[in-house]
């Protein structure tokens, strides 16, 4: 792409170093900028700005948070010996929009990924088996994607705690609740059929 | 989306506000940009502010540039009274990049469109005219989109033109050169074959 203006040019580029947004998308979206009222770039550019310098990561879970500890965690009714292990906080919000759990979070911020250079020292994990060993925590459950990656960073901690008493689970995999059998994929459909549950918890759930 | 965070919220909130990025996709960049260095958010945000704010328009052809004439513009081996009308700059770097055109643009900055409140006053039309009547141009070459829209921006130029002694001509719409003809739309299809050309001179192009 030859470029006009080397002031374009440094917008796209710094556009396209988002992941997903090629050189194309990313002079669609710059141009779009120019042709909206100033303010639009204006706000974008100061919510953006403002966010990265004044982020801050709940002291306890590791949420991004406004506040030191988040509304989560400072909130008196949840269950506070339960945690829920997630990559980061787009599964605490997910899990959050079910409405079916009460405990904890604890936000790892990625997993075990040598290939990316990602390490145990750089995820939250330290702090986790402190809490964990501190004896405040009764059930940890893991919620991180069933990936290579996400089995490695299970069985890290998992290994860290040998010889802590604790109750750990991981969250169901199976069968979506609308999704045909035919369309499933055969790890799905292998793993829901090994971990099949009683017929009367399922009835319960419904 | 219930967020944890009001900064978070409004980050994701404006960069939603971009064409073709929903919440979701929002929310994935913006936590990317949380996980780089701080640096790579700070030349985004750089360069957009910085494009947005000393952004120019060649005073000749409209295009996007970083000084008052464009380099197309003051380039004294481009044939100076042919010029080329598009609707963006994307139009110019598209047909810049065939090697194909050694004439001048003109950047109309849209097309007319009632629905979307664009009428001939919001475009760069009005310049356009009065260089034509000028007498400094010789052929004009209508490249817009075959859009309703783009039919309707040629059509209005063409009617103020009225009268003025000019040589006119559109881009040739036909079938992609490796393109199978069974996959042509028909519209495309049709015109091609309507604006057939002598088959001499489809051997002198080839
Ligand atoms: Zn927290
Ligand atoms: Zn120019």
């Amino acid at each position: 792409m030859e470029f006009s203006s080397k002031l374009l040019e440094k917008a796209v580029y710094e556009m396209s170093q988002l992941p997903g947004i090629g050189k194309r998308t990313a002079l669609r979206l710059v141009l779009h900028l120019l042709r909206q009222p100033k303010t639009q770039t204006e706000h974008l550019v100061m919510a953006l700005g403002t966010l990265r310098n004044e982020i801050k990561f709940c002291q306890n879970c590791h949420s991004i948070s406004d506040v030191n500890i988040c509304d989560i965690c400072s909130n008196p009714n949840r269950v506070r010996d339960m945690i829920c292990i997630v990559e980061d906080i787009r599964d605490v919000m997910a899990i959050e929009s079910t409405g079916q759990y009460r405990g904890l979070y604890h936000v790892l911020g990625g997993k075990i990924s040598p290939m990316d250079g990602i390490g145990p020292q750089n995820l939250n994990i330290s702090s986790l088996i402190e809490k964990v060993k501190s004896g405040e925590v009764k059930e940890l459950i893991f919620a991180l994607s069933a990936t290579m990656e996400g089995d490695t960073t299970n069985f890290y901690i998992y290994k860290q705690l040998e010889g802590v008493e604790i109750k750990t689970s991981t969250i169901a995999r199976g069968i979506g609740v609308n999704d045909e059998l035919e369309y499933a994929d055969e790890i799905t459909l292998g793993r829901s059929i090994v971990n099949r549950i009683p017929f009367e918890n399922a009835l319960k759930n419904s």
